[in-house]
């Protein structure tokens, strides 16, 4: 993966989290190790999902995601204790799927980019996104450049 | 918590798992942090206590443990990639409680030891242990000195 | 560990931090996980740590602090994605080692406390605890019932 | 990532290991947690670099690995305690980078695959992998289809 510039701004990005990093987050080379930078990334796409699909929207289409596929380019380094700064945003939406991009930023460092697909499902199967799911989704589109 | 010797011998346990370390269990020191010990303990509780109570004993009894005080002893320190083996026994069976005894080994080496208490409830409020599970733990005793 | 009702205040605790539960703490039963409820208070030790003893005065007097005990109680569930607050301060000041007793709470129920003893070291044996870092730990002291 | 069907083949992968999962990575969905996969592919990219650069040739060369892109592509739920089997190997040689493909089984069945960009470094910028290196990179390809 080898994000265009304007994936690795934070004003690309409709939602920002402020995550602090933790010490064991640490690895023996004195950086947040590369499978704990996942998640942050995670903490974003969820708060996104929260935003998108509220708890009464879940129940009622019987909705639960599951995340197909993570892409994750790691740029530069990360360190403790400084926070992380998740920038999260739709790029695609297909009938049961949609893209979440993100970038994460320590100190006005873009450290990284990542790509996740989720799938809506019934719990066992892929689901069309219920409309206003859908509209929500679109209301949190990245800005592209 | 001092443990006595006898708390510091693999075989005072009659249960015991190898667990293989990970890179994520590191620190910026070099071993394994402290925090992440914690997760090679909860390991061998979980055994001890799928081998006292069997999923049907918990569904008859709607039992339900949960976790009320954990001890832990650091006496060495741990590294990767080794494994670390955990030895795991009943100290105390009360009413509704009963305290689960430990210790961590590395390449013959003892890291350290520790002590829970679990509690069973009926999913609110502490529940007396069945016969049945409280046989299964009399058999899991530690060997004292 | 039976802790007494002012250790349960957060007024009690020189020092408070607040730390956003993740994801990633939370167990199949839905709530923060016991391994994972020992992050937080790591967290709370690292930051009473960095205020007691400079960087400058860990490299003058080669400090190295090792953990030897960690005693924790569960008194609650917690939950995701509120935040957790930590409270921390010192109980106790020895020639080489310190306890800091601490208590965890999240939208203002008490969910824990716990006692650490940590020992400071020059890398391979106990070391006397500098003057100047003895004099940091008193200032911040719990506030006794 | 559409992986094509012989990497999810373990037959594949000259390396595989092992790697007990452990109940903190669980989420509250009842799998194991997609952010905590990112540890077994992990666990199989520190056996495949330990198996291609010896200490002696890291410290010679001045050798530090650092990643730079990690894919996955989950395909199944992944459950606890079952172990987990990483498959590992290596897909691309450039001069200073290589690709490490894995997929990941559980009790026989292909629960994900991944891709991972590694670059040697002098600890700053890229560096080219010493010949005695790619030598050992070249004994562990992955067999095509």
């Amino acid at each position: 993966m080898k994000p265009e510039a304007y994936r690795l701004q934070l004003e690309t990005y409709p939602l920002v989290n402020t995550i602090p990093s933790r010490f064991q987050d640490l690895d023996p080379l004195g950086h947040i190790n590369n499978v704990a930078i996942g998640a942050f990334y995670e903490e974003g796409r969820g708060n996104l999902n929260r935003k998108a699909f509220s708890l009464e929207m879940r129940k009622t289409h019987g909705m639960r995601m599951v995340i197909a596929d993570v892409h994750i380019a790691y740029l530069d380094e990360a360190f403790y204790p400084s926070d992380l700064v998740v920038g999260s945003g739709i790029l695609r939406i297909g009938g049961s799927s949609y893209t979440i991009a993100q970038a994460l930023f320590q100190d006005g460092r873009c450290i990284g980019a990542s790509e996740a697909v989720l799938v809506n499902t019934d719990g066992k199967k892929p689901a069309p996104i219920p409309r206003q799911g859908r509209d929500a989704l679109e209301s949190l589109m990245i800005k592209t450049a």
